[in-house]
């Protein structure tokens, strides 16, 4: 940490940062410059936050050089994050290509997408059955029922299920039925929840938050590793900008960033980063491009029917051939689709 | 609601269309265009969602006309709303001003706090004891011994206690100490706890999230009236935008923005919204310039000595001339600082 | 164009909005809603401003159905532009592949990398000689004596060359040596400077604002072409926003939202829209995925020493493996790296 | 300017770096940490880009410790600027209000207008004569004619003028005419122009551009305060966020940020920072109670026939009650409205 003093600081001041170091456990270097004196805060400094120093009397503004997050960090895991995820893995060569509708709203529904799906080459299944609605008189989801025709697909299909998990009040349901845990943009800073999911084993889809910063993410994550779960993947799908002919922004620069900042396996939900179908296929293959470990993609039978996002779901043949796309330029990558579940009926 | 058609869309798409519109309470209205072909779908829509049209074959875009809420909108409430608050009245002609500490860090931290702000001309304390911490390593707040010491405060003090709540299962405990909730800004749009607060029947101080937009703050609000819980304050503590210098970018136009849009009271948070001390005085006036009902800010008797946003708190001596300027400009604005509770010690 | 009313706006004023419609050479159609009369103005509406109508009394807002450009639309001119650019076409097949250093430092520097670039597979050269340097007291570009070197460049390669004018004034300078003029993304309403392009015939790569939308840079490459000038190219090259491990945010939805928007071709520069060589690749092989039409990328032979951007540009034998990664993104997309000049020495 | 190297740079790699150092006229000094080695270069360092060490070997990033700008800082020039402005005196106790037409329209339309805004209060005259547009069919203005009209209009009301310059070739003729020059936000990196501005002794009222931060807003005042032209005027004017209920997002935290950071004055324009007229009087109340110096403000006598901006042009009878409420804001920050004229007519 690099503390900078203020210009006119007075020799007190600088003494009792001094000794605000020490009492941090770190080692205080002193560098006299012509306008500011700088103080190298010196040892494993990920622990102590910048506001330790930020207030006392002649500082002008403390600068992190070290990570505020370890457990996340590359530096400290050089080697991808790979885990297995019922039939295939994630983080390593092959892609993840999970898919779904935003809403399960009934049983023929996600029965008829799921079998779609599989057939267009997914390998994984999503659905809500709780619903983050920004208006209290939106489709709220259907709740456990949900929960039981995802598991009705699972065992028609194979896949493993993803649903997204909105209070830590729904986590032992969700154990109950889910194979990963979705948390979603609105919740990523739902710390009370990150906490209750890191205390169990279940893979978890990290998604970034509408106005996260990469580090902001990358702390939510420690929260989840910190409580010992380690199968994290994180989730890019759009960030809030000016810009308004697209839902949101992907922020495609994300992908390797993070793939140099993190072990965690990246994925890109291009449904969401767009909120048109009409500009997912170019997204998700641009995500494989730029080196994303998976995509999650909304897909419903008739999208004009959805009570949600209908606006960005694709058309199951639009999928299929947005997988036959990605996978020839997963093959550029040298990477391969993750194969169809084998145990699938 | 107007739904546009694109340009080389059929008659068939457009007979869907107002099948759908028929279908969903309103009366269609076909404008033939040049490139255009323009449905107006006319009656009391806000309930139903723009994606009920969205992704009907030949449908380009729908934009809405009317506002998405209801309960938070000034066309069908004109009058502020005004409602009491342990000893003052919150969206009328006093001004409230709620300060304390970002975090309760000890009993003699909060009680001598509490004792200074009151001097200073405070009418109301806010102390965090659950604390929403981007770091799993940092201080996570004192919890239930917490909200003891902000009930000693209290007593001893006479003000009303304001405190986050970070999750729908601290509601009990919470709803046995204090006085006003405060849902933070990173809880926004967690509605699963804005619905438990909507059945509940206290104040509540809404925080904006960092990126919502204003229709967004409006339509979490939404959630809680449509429980039923009629007293909700807004508050705008800063949006995330490019600029670096300050935490945050205070969005002072929210405030006439809000007060044309909505009934419900406006309160600025100058702390989060600069996140230096040294600004917060000046944003604290233009607030109420401006037409804030309120204001909430950090204050910490030893700043250097907090355990979270040391940078931002003002100490007490800074508070009080911060106090007497506000109420200077409340006068030019025909109000007033609401008074110090009179059964305070 | 949509004019919405006020909810309480009288006969007279929706009597005054249908003349001023009529008057602007539009034809009115009212429909009366339950809260707003909405007044759909039909015709030939991209010349007539929405100013004309929302300081009406009675109006509350006006909503523009069609795109306020015209000869920059797909609609109007559904076919891809494709023109010649001294050896290869743009907008095509082929993917121009433009690059070379941040400016023009010297002779020796110049053509070493030129001749570098298209060993590496480079179809056309960029080198700055006018420089918009945020400070006053960084290096500010040679000017002529760096054209003069560009041409030697060019005469040596067979490359065409591109370089940025700063303003109207440089105009006939830069006409007398380079092949293609650069509009960077500071002048992108720089109106005057546009105007007179338009007025000229040879190609131009129109960068997008940091903060425009892309309605403002089709508006922009509107000016341009409303001068008689067609061969606009347009690039993204990040956008602002709150993020900050990247100098800038890709805004990689802008390729298929332009493609779909506008016939003229879009390149993405890569090196800008990350501010980092390490990811640059990674953001070229997703643009290329996503369908833009080529890229613009700084190399430097020795970027320590480059004296501006050095931290974004590639050594050549990062770009060669950046050139030949594209190339199988290029071949999954149907589509090939334009040759390498013909009459190169 | 603090170096730090990468985790696992070599003794070599910092060998270069310290030698780089010494060459930029620096003093390095060396700080070894547990991951990473930090080198502090100690000196005058703001004429150093940071991009000097950026790119060498090693090397993670470079954090400025001094601000980039010299002549725009309050440090090297603590008293605030103060200059006379025909009849009254900017950056001191006056406050200034400067207001007119967004564009100049017709000589009576003007006229109108001067005389309604000085018996209002005004002190200055704006109107727009050469107008950036977004579209190549709007109105661009009236040229040398719209500058005729605004001499006249100083001779009846003895009020200075102040027009846009767009690009350095109309440097001339505004000479001729105007007693401030504007530079409006999407020419305040107009680099070209800055630096002939420099080169005048006008005072100038600079625009921070849409997405400039304010360090860069410094910057530009740099390259004018660089040409030996010392009489800058900063402009806040809004800048470019996600939130769309207003046309830009007043950043009311710039205000007492620059009088912080520099010795300039700083005004507020609350027409284009909000973009509706109904919000224009609260935040020019909230940018004087911020500390401003003064505002600038469009007003119309008719705002429905406005060729330009008319929905956020106020008419004269209500700018006249804006100024009354700032005036009074005004007294209470011990200041007062600067005198009209008294050479008026």
């Amino acid at each position: 940490m690099m503390i900078i003093m203020k210009p006119r600081s007075t020799q007190e001041q600088l003494d009792e940062v001094i000794v605000a170091v020490e009492a941090s456990g770190l080692t205080p270097h002193v560098i006299v410059g012509v306008e500011h004196t700088v103080i190298g805060a010196v040892g494993d400094g990920y622990l102590v936050p910048t506001e330790t120093f930020e207030f006392l009397d002649g500082v002008e503004s403390v600068k992190r050089i070290t990570q505020p997050y370890k457990l996340a960090s590359r530096q400290f895991h050089p080697e991808d994050s790979v885990f297995p995820l019922d039939g295939f893995t994630v983080g390593a060569g092959e892609i993840a290509v999970i898919a779904g509708p935003c809403s399960v709203e009934s049983r023929s529904q996600l029965l008829e997408t799921a079998h779609a799906i599989r057939e267009a080459g997914a390998n994984a299944l999503r659905g809500g059955v709780f619903k983050p609605r920004t208006s209290p008189y939106s489709f709220q989801g259907l709740g456990e029922k949900g929960l039981e025709y995802l598991v009705e697909a699972r065992e028609q299909t194979g896949m493993p299920i993803v649903a997204e998990i909105m209070s830590e009040a729904q986590l032992d349901v969700m154990l109950r039925y889910v194979d990963v845990l979705q948390v979603g943009a609105r919740n990523m800073q739902n710390f009370n929840l990150l906490r209750a999911i890191g205390k169990t084993r279940l893979p978890v889809l990290l998604k970034r938050g509408l106005s996260a910063t990469i580090d902001e993410l990358l702390m939510s994550a420690e929260y989840i590793l910190a409580g010992g779960n380690e199968r994290v993947m994180l989730c890019e799908r759009g960030i809030r900008t000016f810009e308004t002919t697209t839902r949101n922004t992907t922020d495609i620069n994300a992908i390797p960033v993070l793939k140099s900042l993190t072990h965690l396996p990246v994925i890109l939900d291009p449904s969401h980063s767009t909120g048109y179908f009409e500009f997912v296929t170019a997204i998700a293959r641009a995500a494989v491009a730029a080196g994303a470990d998976g995509l999650i993609v909304e897909v419903h039978p008739n999208p004009a029917e959805a009570l949600s996002d209908g606006r960005q779901s694709l058309k199951p043949e639009k999928f299929a051939e947005m997988v036959s796309q990605v996978k020839e330029i997963a093959r550029v990558m040298g990477r391969e689709l993750a194969p169809i579940h084998v145990s699938a009926a």
